[in-house]
């Protein structure tokens, strides 16, 4: 973990912003002989990809990956990771040219604006820059690489609550998740929920979303104590992905109310490995995996980037206002589902890795 | 951030068991120069230490700190660091010699036990071992040397909330914080507690907590993003101490339910620095502190170390119940307090020193 | 440092192989505000491009480089760094393709081939792959943006040896180094040498070389003992040069052959800094920089690709023959003179960042 | 490889100056389960432990090790590591009371003094505080664990050189080591070097030495390219000793005037393994291990603590002359021996846990 690279034996280092040529990712580390091509990249970003629905922002980017390094076919034949860096690229094809002056003068609310030039002395302001979501699809391109690591384990995420709105545990159906354009499991909450996203974004708000995500398949022993626990290293994962506020762990919050004996999970006997009563620890004891799924919850909070007018100060200092022009993503929540998943798959990918390292196992 | 090391440029590495000769901490790469005795840490260890109320475990360590090396007298005649690594240690004195034998056979569900032997093969199982939160006071010792590097940032944290009992915000007191055994600035919520947990005591429970904590004085420009952001490091920070199960930044999961306009904290111009209407972002946007303070809440699960009997499987696989005998901590996140502070001022040492690299602001 | 990262707070990560679409390298942590430009980089490319006299390898590359993301044009019109990754790419455009059959099958004795195929299982083995020399050109242009962090330093490096023939010290004139295709600081050598490497190349042969380099400009202080010292960090730079298999600071192992007082550098008042009255220490002690010139030595091996056959083994383990065809380089090491000042440049900023964050000087 | 923590999974951080009350070293992510015991490591110390003979600084200690975390008794009764932090300390008793007032005025040339001073502005100056080579016994007691992580490696050093005086391999005798005080392999030599390291002794001088380590076991495929590769980190391993100015990987710099038909290691088909006519490159080609002994050569310079007086500047810049009084070591490669067996020890037990890591082979 360091500016721009995550992991430890399972690294990747993003570079990019939302309006150069290109963005792109170098994995490194990934075992060799692994099978892979961009067939096998491309669906995950294509589930991340921007201007799929009205709900999200309109931008339209092909967004296809390329592999330009780490890669060979192998001597059957198939083409495979050789363990040297992946390096994988996207090229930014809609950068719509139009005026930045006032977003170049004046710091959006909320926005990271106005914490980059104190870091930095300046910014690159066009779209946002390094700080716009559009790196998640690096990410995502990344967290594509880490599932051929991890083929033992399978991740889904979903949207549970946009707005105050949550979906009903009653109504849940993972067959669902795919058929609508929110990630939701729920056909009633994905009704509701239209209505909802369409009024926010006439009314040219944003709102907030949570986002849950279950990796079942992990075996008993991965995550490194006491300070590359696995649940820390989620809770990084998930707490930088642009937008998010809060990260639960299984019961996470509700945790905090309950009682010892209300808390326990307990065991039993199971064939190969044992059984649990139920999961509060959302699959983590001690920051290290339990065998059963991980379970965990990410808040995303509405975007910055609104048609409301905002007080807001220039660059130079004085009293401004600014609305956010053109298009806008009216609940950042719902792109964030592939970014979740992709993030839990990259956490989940190093660890099998380190793991395996120290322990043999 | 590695196995049992956390920082970058300020790093430190904890060593030790629960029931071993000592434990300690080996502070790497803090700067030359800063006055520093035994004295000046040992406050934040007392603040920590067990047995102080009936609220707490009774295990009873006077956690006496002491230097092993990285100081000097300067020229000045004052101790100073050297820049050389600083190891501190605290001896263990209060290891009750007791029969382990049930806890070394039994998984205490909830608790690591069943974790470590999947990962490790075995396990020290005396008092939790490597997994007891005795091992917090290691860094509560290295948070008092961050604080040191942090002489313009004020640290303060306190409980808000046990079980389902939240303070009220218009009772807040700062002041109340060091007058009852609970780190509770709402001398009325105290009085409840008092009786709360003195109850959840005596039925042999436990209790889940929050513990909010904010810091002022951090100027604007400390975090490293994309994959070193301020907020995701506290995340890791905090998500690695023991029975944490969620985070929050701000507003955290309440932001979700949100709307843009809501959510925005606009920004008017100050002298010297802008000033900000509200502070929903807890001081840190794009991952970069802002200038605002930061602020996060983190939830303290109950304790799995109960009196209540619970179903669990030995390590040879056979049904079996257990439940702890002896010394217990009803409400665990009390003592919580004085560790999340202690996170706070490692992370933000960290990036003060990160920014002043990169940067040379 | 780890698989294809070097660098703690100036970083960068290279990818790519000998004859994939391209190479390239992000470079992570570069202080923000810094004027820079394709322009300012290719220089060092140009340097280190092969095929620029018979005595190199005739590949014919433009090795032009292409800045892909973290800079931007700043408020004073000047294109300047934004401390956000800096991606550079350099296409691949001269992959001949050859016939690989041979190369595929049989390990070229004292190349990595046979130690690859160990490690990983299989290999692109299409002119080297990843351990081909040709990936030193993104860590050339990686230098070239290091230099831009450290303007006080002059970095001037040079081969002084090659085969048995040593420069005369006598003849030492740094003006010659840019005057004839050995880089090389004695007129009289370069024209013996011109005789010498042309009969090596004549005959299909290779001949090793030592480069020397020197920094001047270093201010005292720079070096993080104990395991980042500033020495140990050059020594695992230059190691890592493909070819490389010694390294020497200052004296080297002459040294070893010293006695204490001939070894000793005086010193004598000076105005700011102190004076020495020699340099036997290469301008580091204790792992910290003096102030004085850092000195160091590398040795190249012959490389191993030659046109005269060697007894190898296939890569099913039987006994086999293998000569290299078609380009060859007669002597590697001359090639190495700016890779070797790209990795100066690379210790250097990356120390002086270090430096600055944990002393603030 | 970080300030004062050396190593990726294996990773070790050392603390501690020449006269604190201990020094010490955290060993962390040493694999569970090694049957471990405070005798097992013991006798690496001894064999580095000084005042054994004249030959040697005239200090004694103890040097004790004492284990204070990380092992437990495992099911089978035999103590055994844990996967936890392994803290080492080491107690300093002789730090004789003498009068600093002189090295703490003047800078002794060639040695770190005049450098910390620079970096961290004053030092602790007693016996050379960190920069002292007292620092090494606690690499040593970490290089004992690591190679409770190797058993199929074998490691033997030996000095090869005193002045300008080698041993001759036709007298190489590896059981000769360990029979006289300068871990000679050869007899005769041994013989010499007593009058000449007692010339230089009573002379209050000091010579340079040449170490050779050789590691027989290493399978081949340890190592991670490109910038962790195994040479590079030997080389920073070896150069980061006390004293250390050159290291050679196999032939190193006689590699340089040597042609490629002559350097090359030619194959041949071997039972499970190929053989190897020559080992030109010492055990290591592209950054990996080949299978063959990994042999390497350090250079150790002559301690810069002489009774010789040198010209020198006080801490405030003023002319003085400065001699070293009391106990000195007239051949600190000597006691370098069992200090780069550890370093090797260290650097391979690391890479074996990576390799596993990345390939889990």
């Amino acid at each position: 973990m360091s500016w721009n690279t995550f992991g430890r034996i399972f690294r990747f280092t993003t570079w990019g912003e939302s309006h150069g040529p290109a963005l792109g990712v170098v994995v490194d580390g990934c075992p060799p002989e692994l099978a892979i091509s961009e067939a096998m990249i491309q669906p995950y970003l294509d589930a991340r990809r921007p201007g799929q629905s009205k709900f999200t922002t309109q931008r339209n980017e092909p967004d296809q990956v390329k592999i330009l390094s780490g890669v060979f076919e192998a001597p059957d034949g198939v083409q495979r990771t050789t363990g040297t860096p992946i390096s994988l690229m996207i090229e930014n094809t809609d950068q719509r040219s139009k005026d930045y002056s006032e977003v170049a003068k004046a710091y959006r609310p909320g926005h990271a604006d106005y914490a980059y030039d104190a870091k930095y002395g300046f910014r690159d302001y066009r779209g946002g820059g390094r700080s716009s979501a559009r790196e998640t699809a690096a990410r995502v391109a990344a967290g594509g690489v880490a599932r051929l690591v991890i083929p033992e384990v399978s991740i889904m995420a979903y949207v549970s609550q946009i707005g105050g709105d949550r979906i009903d545990p009653a109504n849940f159906d993972a067959g669902q998740i795919g058929q609508n354009p929110f990630f939701c499991p729920d056909a009633e909450a994905a009704k509701r929920w239209e209505v909802l996203v369409d009024e926010v974004r006439l009314a040219g708000s944003s709102i907030g979303a949570v986002v849950e995500c279950v990796a079942t398949g992990v075996p008993a022993g991965w995550g490194a104590p006491l300070y590359a626990k696995l649940d820390a290293d989620l809770a990084a994962a998930m707490m930088g992905i642009n937008a998010v506020k809060g990260v639960e762990i299984g019961d996470g919050f509700a945790a905090a109310t309950l009682r010892g004996e209300q808390n326990a999970d307990p065991m039993r006997p199971g064939s190969g490995a044992p059984q649990f009563d139920a999961n509060h620890a959302g699959g983590i004891a001690g920051g290290i995996s339990t065998g059963q799924p991980v379970v965990l919850r990410v808040a995303f909070k509405p975007t910055s980037s609104i048609l409301i007018p905002v007080p807001t100060i220039s660059n130079t200092g004085e009293a401004s206002e600014i609305r956010t022009k053109g298009r806008h993503d009216p609940c950042v929540g719902i792109r964030g589902v592939p970014v979740v998943e992709a993030m839990m798959a990259l956490v989940l990918a190093d660890h099998k890795l380190l793991h395996r390292g120290q322990t043999g196992r």
